[in-house]
Formats: structure tokens, sequence, C-alpha cells
């Protein structure tokens, strides 16, 4: 059993990773990335279906055109976790070898 | 500039989509289709990101691990068209290939 994050690991989990942030009403962390298109979209989405499968933790995600909105919480624990923190930096790496927009 | 659907062509439209649903206050049709698990839902998301991206018509949609909720509607046209129609009968035939839950 995973455990939610206790303050101070929560508050140094976003503060190292840019553009995160919490989100109202859940204990879960969200960010929306945008690529040039639908295909370089895809292709984020792609390496992080690979990588989140083989993590065994999932996200819970949408995508409009050239926007990817991600939000991550541990199911198991009903919050935040390591599990999360671990999820969210493969996928700020995803996103910086796909090519973000702008 | 492609038209929206009118209303029978519409009823026509939802009749021979089973399961698919009018989108309360947008002018616009969804379903939501459950697999096995998330390897299942992911795969059958890329059969739908690459015929999507072929139509050059592509999907509102959002994955939780085995759920995949797909909204469809024509931006160029602010509601249903044809487009909708051709896009989901792709979905439909990308969903059974790919093996449904249940």
């Amino acid at each position: 059993m995973v455990a939610k994050l206790e303050p101070a690991a929560r508050a140094d989990l976003l503060a190292s990773l840019p553009g995160w942030r919490e989100v109202d009403g859940r204990d879960a962390i969200e960010k929306t990335f945008r690529f040039a298109d639908f295909k370089a979209a895809f292709a984020f989405m792609t390496r992080v279906a690979i990588a989140a499968d083989g993590q065994d933790h999932h996200p819970e995600w949408s995508n409009v055109y050239n926007r990817v909105t991600i939000l991550l919480s541990t199911h198991d624990a009903d919050g935040l976790t390591e599990r999360d923190g671990k999820l969210a930096r493969v996928i700020e790496e995803a996103a910086t070898g796909t090519g973000l927009q702008g």
C-alpha cells in the first residue's frame, strides 16, 4: 500500500514539476500540454501510455487536437503519492522529447 | 464548408450508431467504450487516432484505465455533420476490432 504524500513532500514535488498544479476538489495534480498538431500530441500520448503501463500506474487524460490534459492521482491511496511524481517526471521527459509547441 | 445535419439525417445517424447519444448543451454526440484493460483501450485509441488524422477530423476524448469516452462534433460547422457520422462508424469498427469488454 502506497502512502499519500506528506505536505513537505507534496510541496517539493510541485516545486520540481513546472506547470503542474493541484486540482480543486481532488487530491490530484494536473497539467495541460500543447503540441504542434494532433500527430505530435498523439505521439506524446503513445510515449506516456507505454511508460504508464510499464509503471502499472495510469493517468486520467483527455485530448482535443493539439492539447493533452493529464490528471494524476493514485486510486489505491485515494490521493497523491510518489507514484504520481514518478509518472509526472516521465511525462515531462516525453513532452520534451516530442517537442512542445512554443 | 460542411453543413450541419438536418433533423432527419441526424435521427438516421443516431439510429445507425448504437450507444451514441446526443450531448446536453452541445451539438455533438458521445459514447463511452470499455475494454479489458488499459492496453486494449490504448490500442483502440491508436486505431482511432490514425483513422481520425487520415480524415482530418479529430475527436474530443478522454481515457481512464479501460474506459474511453469520445465526443464528436465539427468545429468548422459548430455542430454535428456528416464528418462526425463517418468518424463514428470508423470508431465502431475499431472498437469491434479491438475487442470490447463484455
